[in-house]
């Protein structure tokens, strides 16, 4: 599986403000490129955290790439990915409405009644890990669905543990031209952090965007 | 008085690890931009917590320049400042040695024998504000006593508070292609941050350097 990370940060590294609201970092250059990303990829994930602060649906939202889609027989739209060791995905979030297929990766121990709930509204669940999603593990399982091209957009926690977990093939970072600040503001890569090896990253595209700029690295 | 903001950070906008060890960035070419960029000012600045961390000498490194400072009737190295509202910068830090003259920036409530004991080692002393630095008082005295560029090298406290109070005007950033990750890991704008309104960057340079990228915002 081919795992791509797509986010937009500001200039001092910040997803989004210490309260969590979405800030619109990046501008409609920007948009189109990452709807193009959704429309190229098999599948999009976030963690639970995400869906919690923006339940956003992950859907494509130009009408003719999804056209584009269906005439290279793939569905309109892509699958959407939660990853949510502890199943606390609400059931009316927009990432698990009718718009397209979406798995839910929870782990072993989770409450059966959360589980349980989540199918009932549609959500395929993976199950991996003990109490906390073995990512590889569940990776394997959705490539065994079908999901060959993965794009990840979020949050902090979700990025750090695939680069914990060296499951990131490509990083492509928007540096918004805006200061967001705070200590405790979510960042691109947050979990404990790594202290004495850091993975390189490999800088292979620099382009000037909307009012900011767009880093490409292989990983 | 203008003040030039410059750090380095991973791609994922973090200053070191949450152990706050000095990590290596960037590499020659910009170590090389850093140390012309000091001998291009009149006082470099940074944080007491930098001071606790790193314990860095804040001096020109090649002596070329220094006498490329010299030729200009400038002292051979710029002055350093610390931001230590309660003087808890060690009388025998780097930063106080006879390299440049020093100064500490301190709040009126500080405790009189902390003050004393800087100033014994030849730290110049500029009280502003009441329990908490006032920066832009500060500077005011700092301007007087011959500082009209000033050089800011961290950390992410510091650099934020320079945001809040909108006393910085130029803002470069060394982008390093790596991942350090941890939400506790310092960034370049920590403090409380922002939640309504961001300021507004104006992105006027791009350009690769060493094997990250180099952004120059005008502020």
């Amino acid at each position: 599986m081919f795992v791509h990370v797509n986010v937009a940060a500001s200039a001092d590294g910040k997803l989004s403000s210490r309260r969590r609201e979405q800030i619109r970092i990046s501008g409609s250059e920007d948009m189109t490129r990452v709807d193009r990303l959704r429309a190229d990829s098999d599948a999009v994930m976030v963690g639970v955290g995400t869906v919690l602060a923006d339940d956003p649906s992950l859907t494509v939202k130009d009408p003719a790439l999804a056209d584009e889609r269906e005439a290279d027989r793939k569905p309109r739209q892509p699958a959407r990915v939660v990853a949510d060791s502890h199943a606390r995905t609400p059931p009316d979030a927009d990432v698990l409405d009718d718009a397209a297929r979406s798995f839910v990766l929870v782990a072993e121990e989770e409450p059966t009644e959360h589980v349980q709930s989540l199918a009932g509204v549609g959500a395929e669940i993976v199950v991996a890990g003990t109490n906390r999603v073995d990512l590889a593990d569940a990776f394997d399982t959705l490539e065994g669905r079908g999901v060959d091209r993965l794009l990840v957009e979020g949050g902090g926690e979700l990025i750090f543990s695939l680069f914990e977990e060296g499951l990131v093939d490509r990083f492509t970072l928007y540096v918004g031209s805006m200061v967001i600040g705070g200590r405790d503001a979510p960042t691109p890569a947050d979990g404990d952090g790594f202290v004495e090896r850091f993975p390189d990253l490999d800088l292979v595209d620099v382009e000037r965007l909307d009012d900011g700029v767009l880093l490409t690295y292989d990983v």
